[in-house]
């Protein structure tokens, strides 16, 4: 038996990184062996490159060159760090993946979809979560999360980096395409209604994580 | 009429540096605005993605990831610098391309050659050169050259970056990719013998370039 790989989706405010080290908890309990990752980012080579793409000061990137560092970021967390840790049978949890480039570059910038697809393929090698939860919140919910996350700080909007600045309408094409991304692929992807209480929402995460466990250790 | 775009290719120490710098001066004493850019690098980003490519302290980048981090580096620079300047009628000499990167990374590291063509042909919205000069010399003496260069220093082989302390091996078969790009587009591609002086180099290549203008100034 190989290891799981599950990754979580969805706009920033959504809750990700709560629902991601909760779900760790309850699986290290479990006895599971469990790497928490993210991204961009994961590894040394991948962070450096993480923090190209969100400097704020980048305003003047093009969208090819930010598919393609995103797709950097990614190949080298994938062979170093995920595969491996896959290998050894572990669980591993990542913020993001190749979905999140889908539903930012292809359906947010407008991206060539097909384009994005085939440079992820090949920067993942062909890799694909097991299970992916999409932790789905309408935009002026996420956005609004956001505002009281940098509101907290001293210089407020200048606090949220450079993607997250986009306007409302990106966002809105960003959800829309997490939901094609479900619909596109419905024996792999979850799209858990995030805008409730953290307890409901890690319940129903839970949930179908054990079916899966079940169901990956019958095999 | 818009600009013309000449790119230099070859080894490290194969010269392209200095004839390029050669080519610039003759084309400007006749009057012609040039502007002189290498790859990676070039724009603000670019250098940042350049600085990431060639740290030799990075030993555990994937192959995925270099050839994505090129292209993203290119994606910029031909965006940010290289179109607008050929917009603008100004003549682009640019030390490497997107030949670099299928001599080196198809053909030296053995990436998948359509899906090196095809990560390029996004990053650079599909711009290609006028005309490429390959300075081509036995792969002996472009490596003699470098520990020349790097014997100058203090600490000499440490001195060379991470992609020029490859083998020997490698830099034979990124030379003999050098030879199958010439022989895939004559049209555009001219190997120059660079094994010879820097005068008999530029003598060569600027005969060449002045009947390319003469061309380009005719259409």
């Amino acid at each position: 038996m190989e290891g799981i790989f599950i990754t979580f989706e969805g706009p920033d405010g959504a809750g990700k990184t709560t629902q991601l080290r909760r779900l760790a908890e309850e699986l290290r309990q479990m006895g599971h062996e469990v790497v928490v990752t993210r991204e961009p980012g994961g590894t040394a080579i991948s962070d450096k490159i993480r923090s190209i793409i969100l400097d704020p000061v980048h305003e003047e990137m093009v969208d090819q060159a930010e598919v393609l560092l995103y797709a950097a970021s990614r190949a080298q967390h994938v062979h170093e760090l995920i595969l491996p840790a896959l290998k050894a049978n572990k669980i591993v949890l990542c913020d993001r993946f190749i979905d999140a480039s889908i539903a930012y570059q292809a359906y947010g910038l407008g991206a060539d979809l097909e384009t994005v697809r085939e440079v992820n393929r090949f920067a993942s090698s062909g890799l694909q979560a097991t299970r992916t939860y999409i932790l789905d919140v309408p935009v002026e919910v996420s956005l609004a999360r956001l505002h009281q996350r940098a509101a907290g700080t001293e210089t407020a909007a200048q606090q949220l980096d450079r993607i997250e600045q986009k306007n409302v309408e990106y966002h809105s094409r960003v959800r829309a395409g997490f939901h094609q991304i479900a619909a596109d692929h419905p024996e792999r992807v979850r799209v858990v209604n995030a805008d409730r209480s953290q307890d409901e929402i890690v319940a129903d995460i839970l949930s179908d994580c054990n079916r899966l466990l079940k169901e990956h250790l019958s095999v």
